[in-house]
């Protein structure tokens, strides 16, 4: 169902001299010898994830769905970049589900949040807060405001069953609050950084909110572990993906441009920048991680991917058969001249786009990796997040990065704190 | 009101070395004798845009917010993005302006045109499709599609009451269209390119109908037209900006990440990313454009950007003063450890994580350029505009660059028409 086509990358990829490289590493990640190792706990979830909580999460959800018209996310980085990119790419951006869902709580933006704030005040709304420590910045900030809101319309009880954090499973400001105010809690495992957890109840419970089957998505996820487990480079799309991206970084290539064609496919460019680019960028080395959503961006950035400086390669995630479909209708006059098309599927036309603008950039020089995805449904995005994370893993090891921390973030915090003088800074 | 701070490019710019040359392209293009000098109209638009024309997109914007529910606005690359950017950025992304203004026309994603088709079913909607030739793939099939939901709907007369087209003066198959069907017709003008069109009625009807004042936003741009016109490079700040971008480029630099502090400015930096990478984007050269949206994307590339590959320096788009602000409240069990910000505005909380990252990254060795806007009113949008078209001219000539031809864009399509068996392809 998810297929790399390796064809597009103009040169062609010495797998045989990673192919020791590889195993070694695929050895390391199974064992949980190498830098990191505390952070490998998603590797396994897809079957070792708590079933208890994971029936939870589908009652929730039912409850959710039934007795509120929007949920709010609140959340920033690894805590609602899965979750945003999955409803989108499963549901679209127009569909008609009863339940909204609002992410927050991931800006300081003070316009945006009493926009939403306003919003929110003729609606009967619940909340999922999702924060390990329950101290991040934005995140709280935004839920003291929400909290306030909510229980100014509700009052303290009702608020309080409105409520379902995701966070610690036992320490915590976030925890400590839940369990003495009887928030529904659900678990952000010790084992699984922000960026790897939509895996896990931060990507879930929203997701099920959604309306999407995350049994198929756990399924999916699973079926990767499976067929993924495997540390022959030449049978092993995922690490033939990391090894092709290091390839590239080391061959002259600067950035990884990743590709859809559905806008309904951005956010997966969106979390894939988190993962990459959180788990790469250190130590002065990795790619930059960018997107573009075509044909839109065709209208934008096309010309320098066509003719600008060669500084990126694409990795195209093709869906190949969309969620729905319609067709070009007739038209008497045909002034726009678009009647050659008339009876064609639009699938039909974008699939052409996308074959033509493959040629275009091979053409111009661009390597292109697509990752051909047979239809979006929930089994195949939960099998192509763990495709991911598992390259991703590979990949980062090949730089002999540690893939699993971010130091680096912190020390925008450090000097932010210091001059918001918080205790301690 | 705009203020260039280059105080923290760490190295420091040689005006000196430039100050020749962009004396020589400020004459080339005042003179229009240049590359690409059919395409100067924006250079004196702001002055010279017609003015009965002007009161007629006021007029058609109030009969469009007064009779419809919703302006579908059809357009693709520079038909949309200057009037998507100034209308987030004005208004906020969840206002509570009673006509809806939805994108379309920019893809051809059968899910997105079904859900918004289905969407639109039970709303009275105006449509303002924009296309110079009227054969745009992307618009035309969408149009199409939305004209027949409207003709189902309201009949034939209604909806060509309902239509608005900005196009070419004279000829097309638009413009041949509206004349046939009775559509009021606005015109792009003949030298004035798509990415430069935000100030021409390409932009200004659906900005205006988005209840923002244009007669503030042209003002804005004639105050640029006339500060800017400075072929000194110690005093002109477009200039300044325009050279030090060439000095990174020079330097070993290969992406200019726009950076914004709010999610409603996001689509600035889409805006951007097609102003510099359409017009610098050929002959093998160029910056790649590239956008974040902090504070949220710091929790994505803010790893990157700190410890990663020196790829990139950053250009802040820094607004002073929000839209909107609203206060940290009080906690009494104070759990999250925030009251220590209890009673701060929002916005001074952003301030802070703007000079606490702008440090942070300077420190990490990623140079940034700073251009202070005080408030984004539609003045100073309009300044900002400006600001950047006659930036990105000179950059581009200073790379010894055509900044409006876009050949690369066409080599896709030719591909698409072909395999999609066009007439003539």
């Amino acid at each position: 169902m998810i297929k790399l086509d390796l064809s597009n990358t103009i040169n062609p990829i010495p797998f045989k001299s990673y192919a020791e490289e590889v195993k070694k590493i695929h050895k390391m990640i199974n064992e949980k010898t190498g830098l990191g190792n505390d952070f490998l706990g998603w590797t396994t979830w897809p079957k070792d994830y708590d079933k208890e909580e994971f029936a939870r999460i589908k009652e929730a959800a039912k409850n959710i769905r039934k007795n509120y018209d929007v949920l709010v996310v609140a959340g920033i980085g690894g805590s609602y970049l899965g979750a945003r990119a999955a409803i989108e790419a499963l549901k679209g951006l127009y569909g008609d589900d009863k339940l909204e869902i609002i992410f927050f709580g991931n800006t300081l933006s003070p316009t945006y949040i009493k926009q939403v704030l306003t919003y929110l005040e003729n609606k009967k709304f619940a909340i999922n807060v999702i924060s390990k420590s329950g101290t991040t910045t934005e995140t709280s900030v935004a839920f003291r405001l929400l909290k306030e809101l909510l229980i100014k319309k509700v009052g303290k009880e009702a608020a309080s069953k409105a409520i379902f954090a995701t966070t610690d499973k036992a320490r915590g400001a976030l925890k400590k609050e839940a369990d003495e105010e009887g928030y529904e809690t659900f678990v952000i495992p010790d084992d699984i950084g922000g960026r790897y957890s939509v895996i896990t109840a931060v990507g879930l419970l929203p997701i099920a909110c959604a309306g999407c089957d995350i049994d198929q998505l756990m399924k999916g996820c699973r079926d990767a572990m499976n067929d993924l487990n495997n540390e022959d480079i030449f049978t092993n799309p995922a690490y033939q993906y990391a090894a092709t991206r290091d390839y590239f970084y080391n061959n002259n290539k600067q950035v990884e441009m990743f590709v859809t064609y559905e806008p309904q496919y951005t956010q997966i460019g969106e979390w894939l920048k988190q993962l990459f680019g959180e788990s790469e960028g250190k130590d002065g080395k990795g790619l930059l991680p960018d997107s573009v959503t075509f044909t839109t961006d065709l209208h934008s950035l096309g010309q320098f991917i066509q003719e600008g400086s060669h500084v990126l390669f694409e990795t195209v995630v093709k869906v190949d058969s969309p969620l729905l479909d319609l067709t070009v209708p007739h038209d008497e006059d045909n002034l726009d001249g678009l009647n050659y098309l008339e009876g064609k599927k639009l699938s039909e036309v974008n699939e052409q786009a996308f074959l033509g603008t493959l040629k275009a950039h091979v053409d111009g020089g661009v390597p292109n990796i697509v990752l051909h995805v047979e239809k979006l449904d929930e089994y195949n995005l939960g099998y192509l997040f763990y495709f991911f994370m598992r390259s991703c893993a590979m990949s980062a090891y090949l730089l002999k990065i540690n893939p699993f921390n971010q130091p680096g973030v912190e020390i925008y915090k450090k000097n932010m704190f210091h001059l918001l003088g918080k205790p301690g800074y």
